[in-house]
């Protein structure tokens, strides 16, 4: 048996690799191959394997023949580009990098123009007619190989270019001309003798150190930790690539570009794109020069630009995607560097998957997937206008899509006010309650200084699909005397604002907007998005207005129907707290029979719009002191409107206070405490119902009970809700049909789902509640550590935002498996927060649930990633089939 | 095949039944029957089976041969008995009872006294030589009657009682003569009359009506919820015991008593109890004679005496238990009325079992048995003087047990003062907080209005061996003028205040208390415990006096050692504050330095104490705002104190405020957000534990990692941990054994455990936390609901005191299991609350647990638990393999 080879080399139109040989030649280093077997003109180069990597870490010497093998190819390469490694007139430059079986960019060594030394800078510098280029060349490889392989640290190399720049008197460092950079490199070299290390002239000792660097850098600090976050196996190692450098700015017939297959703003076919003649890469992002429409190179260079094209048309349809491709021309030769999948915009991905059927280049199937469902939000709302210049003057968290100018207020009360003037008004607020919703109804977008993305603030107004900014904690709000500061930016009241809920920024005065406009293409990947998809799509609403845009959303039924949110409007909120306060069911009914009729009407409207679709509705869950006056001058006006003592007031909510309210008196605790809340909040919804029956409307309704924990607590409250939807039926003589069933938040309900579902015949997973009691992590605190833990890769996301799938996803699993267990066809569906989320559904189709529910405006990002799941499971089976 | 009897006859020295058939004849029913068997002479009778209920609830109608067949029986009885049922002169009397396979005290209707009509009282009055009685007897009849077969309601009876004992001008019912009565019974005639229902007259209609009624009552509203709630099936069915009346009044050779078998206070042997001559048991309880000790019957009734004697020993023999005996002697005969195991004090139970055991009565498994571990903490702690009368004001939550006497104070400040100088005082506080802590130390016992039993003071109390009463809710406390308002009785500052910590008596003054001893088979008992439990015992201990003591008590280690309470003391507080008022690690380095040599002598005294065994301690858990100063002077002094200015401390304190602290940034989340505070605390048990380990000491100190949920927290302060351990060994030139672990108290590590086992070398459960993350009740708020829940039977017991088998207990099971499959050999424990409860300790026994760890005044409880548990399964092995 022959022994495999350490080296590898690619160029002069083949390779010994190919992309499937990932695990020994590294991500980067089987692209290069491949794209070498493709005929596409990339520098040529050679890739040292993954096992020479583990090898020499393992024995701590170089495996036997290794060298041989990199000489051999050396020459080989020498060959291919016509010049020589270390030669003094015509030098071969390389570089040297670094890749791994993953991609891992912490810990990428990389080491450039390799070869360079005080004689080959002198060719170097003959050969592209430019000195300068040629020091600053050298100048760099002293310092990344001081760095790299020497580990001295960046500030020292720092140190002395800027002392450089400072004896010039300049501040850039492209304003130092080839005299200056001679003499930068003198004081590298006079550093390194200082530290008492070398730097090797000769080019070959460079090339064994500098490989020798990137092996061991495997195993430095941020290379370990890096690896145990994302579990990755230390036993891989990575691969070196040693490619030949090229060059754009050796003249006229050279150059430098970036293209793409299709427009990515649109989605139009055909190249689109910048170059720069004479020029290298760098010079492209330094701005110094204005880059050329990429159709200039047609007159330029006709023949370049053409096989240009032909390149960009191969690559699209080997890769069968836009393509984002990077190129030099040196003395009129044309290299790739680098090809990518390109970025897009959503309007141009949908374009490009559109249009990418028809031409046959992918299926159906592969265009749903093309698609970030999350970005479908950025065509449903308005956006600030690509063109506008703008200051931000704070960065906080993107809580709800969109983008919104408007006066500046500090109070809902505010907002309602200068709203009903016909103004429009942005709410800032420290955070908000639920007390606000009237201003956050009135406002065009929110902010908030404090708060999640699922935190009050955010949950709201991605229910009303509001643009919103939470968690903004650089600025200082000052609501008594109204002013935002910010980066030394004051803003007061009645002052322009501008946010924009998709990024999180925050903006001085009101820039212009444009429309959201889903486009022609849009429909077509929805229609075939929901002849995918196997997962049903609700929507959580609360309001009538709310379930007429679901609808129109093409929501397929409501999920989750809140009461308490119907509790704080302005004509309720008093008569809820006369409620709260009541000294006995007797007083509560009293209170509780006022509420009757508006929340029948609310009743009415949303089972009226929603006609033929079910709709679940949750019974009474936020812990009672949430309703509650919360001020002084509140509960004064509260005491004085019902004629309640001051004192009792006081006392009731301060009896009422919880220390932690989220494991409180709250959910269903509330109904088998005070069974006359639940019972009215039942004949409202029979009443409403049953009258809707009688027009001939169908409802659906399905009565959810909340915070559910013990079996006993549902099988209390079934009596309870069944009697008095039977009571209300025979009054009306009617009858409808309906469903009860619980929410699943708690561990316990999910580990006794068995026992539980022999009362329910729904489960919706209350996913916001259930991650916080499983992970132990209140969501209205998690921002003072959530950030880190993300950062840390603790939690890969945001717990909150996507679900955790390790232990509040079995959880899920366990209630799912015990509830069907019990009842085969119980109805099944999630309406956390994270129903809305891409990742979370995909976790939901898994897991074999009948629906999932979120927010109206992100039904299409819901269906759309509905579909994905399915296309993704069939792809997973149709491999397996396969092997 | 002939069909088995609907009924079964017990009396004559006979019974058809016995013990084995409790289904068919209930558990009264088969008892009875037993009894009989063996010889005791109870009052005949005969029992309705179960069968026959079940029979006429499903047909609604009497099954057929049962009528025939009480006839025969009555016929039977009349004849034993020499009296004639609705005969004038000799009337034979009845009762009829329910009895079901379980007691279900909630739903027993009885009815006695059948047979007397208006002829046959006036037979009785003749043969009792007491009309007073005979028409009192009757008027109960009608009343039981009017009730339980006619459904009247109790009021209606009761009223007309009261208008007759008001025309008379006398209070008690025993003011009424017989003259009165009869006036009595005729209210209740024309009562009956006017609500248009009929009393029989003849008695065997009585009789039937009244079995029906039994068999009715199963399916009654009470007993529906009563069985919902216990799970007892429907099917199961009543069986209804007619049984003959005897009475003790009919003259000087008749009489009632009771006895035991053994003194129930001390244990001594011999019959203890008292009796009345010529009397009914009603008498007795009444209080209007004083009764005679039994000696006394020795020389009144030589014969019936030793008669009573023999059967107390053969009950006692043949229940292998001292007895609690009901008699009756009618006209010189003895009648056993009831017999059932007798309560007794703990220190009567235990000098029982081990006597029992001498006697070869029972072995020492079911000696173990015998005890109730939960008793054990009388005899451990002072107790009220058992001959004093007291006065009690209010009662809340026995908390922490023993009795404590001292003038009540109002403030910790105040309860370390007065304590200084040579006072017995009784905290008293709204709540405790962990500043209290001090105070708490310095006072005899403590008392709060709010909070449940694992509240802050429960949980310090407890591990102070104090005594404690919770949640008072019914007194009221003005800690600013400095008094308690309870029942209408004010007690002033320094007013003399008694608690019972055992049963939550509130009491004004200062009563005598005995002092603890457990006596001389306390520790026979513990010895035999010891030997047969499998479990090991630790104690939860936070100070080197209390780690003393927990040696003491021979506990098998520290389980949990908390250090934040630690922080909490005087000369410490302030440097914690301004660790967490720090704006750089390197400050809040510099304050940690000031706590190192604290913490460091802590743990020198806690290890050296416990030197050979395990001492886990957990680094610092609870949220930092719970340090921080509360109210303006506490910032204002410490602001002063520290040169901080008011505004930021201010700030900081509302930064540091969290909306649920139980689920917010606490426990490893501060060790991976402030790893300087963890890196002090390990260097803190290390330097302490080389130390010791250079004298010699054999230190085993244990770090335990707090509120983990993901096993890459573990992993991060793993290393922290053994990197801070192995510097600060090798500075201290010395090598320590130590493990690392981590507490289990969030449901995801539950869940995780098989990953969080890679990184953890032992569990330990919280299951204070895993109880309130599983069940989603905050243990602080629960008071508001959990009584209630407790109460409807949703919870049998408060999860908080012992341990929720069924959502809890399925996460412990899951972490063991998937820990061990990790690592088999791993240590778990726990360490909660439930450590010390005895239901608990049976459930960490069947799940294998290596250790449970509680307060140090627990620990002869926990060890005579973790025998039962080891003893109970055993048995339970016994019968799986006789079967």
């Amino acid at each position: 048996m022959t022994k495999a080879p350490w080296v590898y080399f690619f160029g002069a139109g083949g390779a010994d690799g190919d992309a499937s040989m990932r695990d020994l030649l590294g991500g980067k280093g089987a692209n290069l191959h491949e794209m070498t077997r493709l005929g596409i003109p990339v520098p040529p180069g050679f890739t040292i394997s993954t096992q020479a990597c583990i090898h020499y870490l393992k024995e701590e010497a170089w495996p036997e023949g290794l060298e041989r093998e990199i000489k051999e190819h050396m020459i080989h390469l020498e060959e291919t580009m016509g010049r020589v490694f270390g030669d003094k007139t015509q030098p071969l430059l390389v570089s040297v990098r670094s890749g791994a079986r993953v991609s891992m960019p912490g810990m990428m060594d990389t080491i450039l123009n390799l070869g360079l030394n005080d004689e080959t800078v002198e060719g170097l510098a003959q050969v592209t007619s430019n000195p300068r280029f040629s020091y600053d060349s050298y100048r760099r490889l002293l310092q990344m190989f001081g760095e790299v392989v020497r580990g001295l640290p960046h500030q020292l190399f720092e140190y002395q270019l800027e002392e450089v720049k400072r004896e010039k008197g300049v501040i850039q460092d492209l304003d130092l001309t080839a005299q200056d950079l001679q003499k930068v490199i003198q004081r590298y070299k006079d550093l390194f003798a200082r530290e008492g290390v070398s730097f090797p002239q000769e080019p070959w000792a460079q090339l064994k150190e500098a490989i020798e660097a990137v092996f061991k850098s495997w195993n430095n600090e941020r290379a370990r930790t890096y690896r145990r976050i994302h579990d990755i196996p230390e036993e891989w190692g990575t691969a070196v690539n040693i490619q030949t450098m090229v060059f754009g700015n050796l003249g006229e017939d050279s150059g430098t570009g970036v293209t793409f297959t299709r427009n990515p703003a649109t989605g139009e076919k055909g190249l689109f794109g910048e170059f720069l003649l004479n020029a290298q890469g760098e010079d492209v992002v330094a701005g110094i020069r204005t880059p050329l429409s990429i159709a200039k190179l047609q007159e330029w260079m006709p023949q370049v630009y053409q096989k240009l094209k032909d390149l960009a048309c191969l690559l699209e349809s080997h890769y069968r995607d836009m393509q984002d491709i990077e190129f030099t021309i040196e003395k009129g030769k044309l290299y790739i560097l680098q090809t990518r999948s390109g970025k897009r915009t959503v309007k141009a991905a949908i374009r490009i998957a559109v249009e990418m059927v028809a031409e046959g280049i992918i299926d159906r199937a592969t265009a749903l997937l093309r698609i970030d469902p999350e970005q479908l939000q950025q065509i449903l709302h308005p956006d600030i206008d690509p063109n506008t210049v703008y200051c931000v003057v704070a960065r906080g968290l993107p809580a709800s899509p969109g983008a919104a100018s408007g006066k500046a207020v500090f109070s809902a009360q505010e907002a309602e006010e200068t709203a009903a003037q016909g103004e429009k008004v942005i709410l800032v607020r420290p955070e908000t309650s639920p007390e606000d919703i009237g201003g956050m109804n009135a406002a065009q977008g929110i902010l908030t200084a404090r708060g999640g993305i699922t935190s009050h603030a955010a949950v709201v107004a991605r229910g009303m699909g509001k643009c919103c900014i939470v968690g903004c904690d650089t600025i200082i709000i000052n609501e008594e005397e109204g002013y935002i500061l910010a980066e030394g930016v004051k803003i007061n009241r009645g002052g322009p604002l501008t946010l924009n809920g998709s990024t999180g920024e925050v903006i001085v005065g009101e820039v212009p907007l444009v429309e959201a406009d889903p486009g022609p293409y849009f429909s077509r990947i929805m229609e075939w998005a929901d002849s995918v998809r196997t997962l049903q799509v609700r929507a959580n609403v609360d309001t009538p207005e709310n379930a007429l845009l679901a609808r129109k959303l093409e929501a397929e039924g409501i999920g989750l129907c809140r009461t308490e949110h119907m509790f704080f409007e302005k004509d309720r909120i008093n008569v809820v707290r006369e409620m709260i306060l009541a000294e006995s069911p007797q007083e509560r009914k009293k209170a509780l029979t006022q509420l009757l009729p508006l929340q029948r009407e609310d009743f009415k409207g949303i089972l009226r719009a929603m006609e033929g679709l079910p709709v679940t509705i949750r019974l009474l869950d936020p812990p009672l002191h949430e309703f509650l006056p919360k001020t002084l001058e509140e509960m004064e006006a509260f005491s004085r409107e019902r004629g309640i003592s001051l004192e009792k007031v006081q006392e009731k909510v301060a009896r009422l206070h919880e220390f932690n309210p989220m494991l409180g008196l709250r959910g269903c605790r509330l109904g088998i405490l005070f069974p006359e809340i639940y019972r009215i909040q039942v004949r409202a919804i029979f009443e409403a119902a049953c009258t809707l029956a009688k027009e001939g409307v169908d409802v659906r309704p399905e009565v959810m009970v909340p915070l559910v924990a013990h079996v006993k607590e549902m099988r209390i409250l079934r009596d309870l809700i069944e009697k008095e939807a039977i009571t209300v039926m025979k009054e009306q003589g009617v009858r409808v049909g309906y469903l009860i069933g619980t929410m699943i938040e708690l561990p316990r309900a999910a580990l006794t789902a068995d026992e539980i579902a022999q009362e329910a015949e729904f489960f919706s997973f209350g996913t916001n509640d259930l991650t916080q009691t499983t992970l132990g992590i209140s969501r209205d605190d998690a921002a003072k550590f959530l950030p880190q833990y993300v950062g840390l890769g603790i939690y890969p996301k945001n717990p909150f935002a996507t679900l955790e799938e390790g232990g509040v996803g079995q959880l899920i699993e366990i209630g799912v498996i015990k509830g069907r267990n019990t009842r085969h066809n119980i109805k099944v569906g999630i309406c956390g927060e994270h129903g809305g989320d891409p990742v979370s559904i995909r976790f939901c189709h898994k897991m074999g649930l009948n629906y999932i529910s979120c927010s109206p405006y992100r039904i299409p990002t819901a269906r759309l990633a509905a579909a994905q799941a399915r296309v993704r499971e069939e792809l997973i089976k149709w491999e397996e089939e396969a092997a």
